[in-house]
């Protein structure tokens, strides 16, 4: 079973969004047993909407639609869709009435509809209309010449809701779906090449129903084993015996076995094992700390931390030594482990980690050109920093900072379990 | 002129990453006038591939295709590619030259390559080279039938290294380009329907060669006017006319004339004021202090801030009393109004931003669901708080609430003015 995404919105195509909706999508159907086959963004333009509908169909058995749902002119998704089907629009009570509902809840009273709100409960006639509890414009499933047709808002939290509510649901129901099962492995501090070179007699070995695929990212590279096929039995056992024989041959790289980021595998063994955790942030300015409390239960395992920008935050929060910042500079091994020894002390966790660099773009020396970054991670028994020396791009670096100090984090973690 | 992007990688179509390859290009490409009629994410396959380059050529005058270049089995592109131009394979010694140098930085040492190392420096032999100084996988230009086919790595870094070096300077030197002026003007507060029935008499007046757009997210919207044409004196006029009718008209929801983002307009007007800021974060765990020093030259502004996740940190960094706590919650007026003025005095900044919440999807009492926020701000003179109550979904809260928090800022910031 075969479906295909089709973005609309000038918005992706000028590149002032990113389309999230569409990665979001796809693990849902994936979890469902359903393959993407493409993901294509059009533009706000009837010709080119229509021309996405005929070519998407040709690939598809399942066609999902995100954007132009809006009541302003720019939007035009849904006259389009009347147009492709070949039938009229039509006021639909439901939708009129959740329009209502979300108005008299963002406005406390109810209050006369606009005419462009009122429009938004029109929808060609051959739909069946899916409420959104998020907003005002409502999605639709077509049933069309064996196809499936769903459109819905671009605004991510209004399509997630349909998605969970209604059409992950309803695509269950309807259709018999093979098994598609994914198995991730995740590893640090070593190459892609690296990886494909020592684990390449597995990988020749795999049966053909089993694809291998390697996704770096920031120093992680995910190595991702999929099985397709009808018998979930076999699919598991299958790629349970290869995900443990690359396991076994990649040995201490290898980080989880779950498609998890790094830090939510540190998050688990923490909480498994009761340790706590306070971070100590300069150059990264919050966003370690961010990394980590976007994951529920994270409050277990973080205390909380500084984020200590100025020479005057380093030495108020942290207890760094006046003298240490003057002497050495903000960058530099001696003030690192004085901060991430200041949050352990300050903060009273278990494990600290602190981190203190040169962004960019400007701030860089001769000495310490921008990139350079120390980072120190500590327990009760032992402190450990390092030196790194990553490039010119501020948001690169923040996130470099951050893998690396996490992957720090976790080897100092892993001498525990040894 | 017209591109195409087309981006290949099963992680794309399984959503295990985003693509935020094509935004950032289609923004490179607005910039040098030259508009994205279409994004197509196909899978690492063959004929896909085949596919998604026929088709493409059809709409477009330039395609630009990433991914698939990896030293792995499952990246197919560089092959593909051959196949699609009817070429074979040669090595090219300025990319086996680049890998060994890449190599060398790498392992400190030269050591022997590895033969799928020496493979990234095979290309089509109809190509010219796209040196890659961030990694070992070559770019490729190909000049083919009228058509400029650029193939660079999935890697962001490593593309955009060579948008910025190489392809972009050649586009502007190959093609003869007309001219898109985009403007944005930020608001917030208002939602997309009500601003859209107060400038619809502006809209319906708007020449041929402008489109206006609404661009919604989180509390935010955009307002995006595009002018495409020759004549860049006639362009920027009319952009700057209907510009400004719309901000008169709209008013104070107005936070900045350019597409940047909330934080952005806010450090903007705090470094031309000479004011500065701190940020005491519970709930949003470190998120708007991220959000803040992303941007160069933040430190101009920003002291730092308090990440107090637990009790003992809201005591101890930010000085809010015990029994506030156990008597209110930590979640209340009375505590976001300690960890705001705790912050205003213990970082000696002239602003301060609070937050205390439950972000979910656990911790919620009848008394406060998930959800529930309290936001503070202040000044020397002057402390505002308020209580949200966003949905249930933690990543939405933590963004929301910081959304709220930096509104809230600039709304007291915007008092200094008047």
């Amino acid at each position: 079973m075969l479906a295909e995404i089709i973005t609309i919105g000038d918005e992706i195509l000028i590149g002032q969004i990113v389309d999230t909706n569409s990665a979001w999508i796809a693990q849902k159907l994936n979890a469902i047993g359903i393959r993407v086959k493409q993901i294509s963004s059009v533009s706000d333009d009837r010709q080119h909407i229509l021309n996405a509908l005929t070519e998407a169909q040709q690939r598809a058995d399942i066609i999902l639609i995100t954007g132009g749902l809006g009541p302003t002119k720019d939007d035009i998704t849904k006259k389009t869709l009347a147009e492709y089907f070949g039938v009229g629009l039509i006021e639909n009570k439901e939708a009129l009435h959740n329009v209502e509902k979300i108005f008299r809840r963002l406005r406390g009273t109810f209050t006369e509809l606009l005419e462009v709100n009122k429009q938004q409960a029109l929808v060609p006639e051959n739909c069946e209309v899916i409420i959104n509890k998020n907003g005002t414009a409502p999605g639709m499933w077509f049933d069309h010449g064996r196809k499936i047709y769903v459109s819905m808002p671009g605004v991510p939290h209004e399509m997630m809701y349909m998605m969970e509510d209604t059409v992950i649901p309803k695509l269950k129901a309807t259709l018999k779906l093979p098994f598609i099962i994914h198995h991730t492995i995740l590893t640090a501090g070593e190459g892609e090449s690296y990886l494909a070179d020592k684990i390449a007699d597995i990988e020749d070995s795999l049966p053909s129903f089993i694809k291998l695929a390697y996704l770096p990212k920031l120093g992680q590279v995910r190595l991702r084993l999929s099985a397709y096929g009808d018998d979930e039995t076999v699919l598991k056992d299958k790629i349970n015996e290869y995900a443990a024989k690359i396991t076994e041959r990649v040995g201490n790289a290898v980080i989880a076995q779950e498609d998890i980021s790094i830090e939510k595998a540190i998050l688990n063994f923490m909480t498994e094992n009761g340790l706590t955790l306070s971070t100590a942030e300069s150059c990264t300015g919050g966003y370690i700390a961010h990394l980590i409390t976007q994951h529920p239960g994270s409050s277990k395992v973080f205390f909380g931390g500084a984020v200590s920008y100025s020479y005057e935050l380093k030495e108020s929060m942290l207890g760094v030594k006046n003298e240490t910042l003057w002497q050495y500079g903000a960058v530099s091994e001696e003030t690192v482990t004085e901060m991430v020894e200041g949050a352990l002390l300050n903060f009273k966790s278990d494990y600290a980690v602190a981190v203190t660099g040169i962004a960019g773009p400007d701030g860089g020396t001769p000495d310490k050109p921008v990139g350079t970054v120390w980072v120190g991670v500590a327990s009760a028994d032992k402190t450990v920093t390092k030196r790194f020396l990553f490039g010119s791009k501020r948001q690169q670096n923040i996130e470099r900072t951050a893998i690396a100090a996490l992957n720090m984090l976790n080897i100092l973690l892993k001498e525990i379990k040894n």
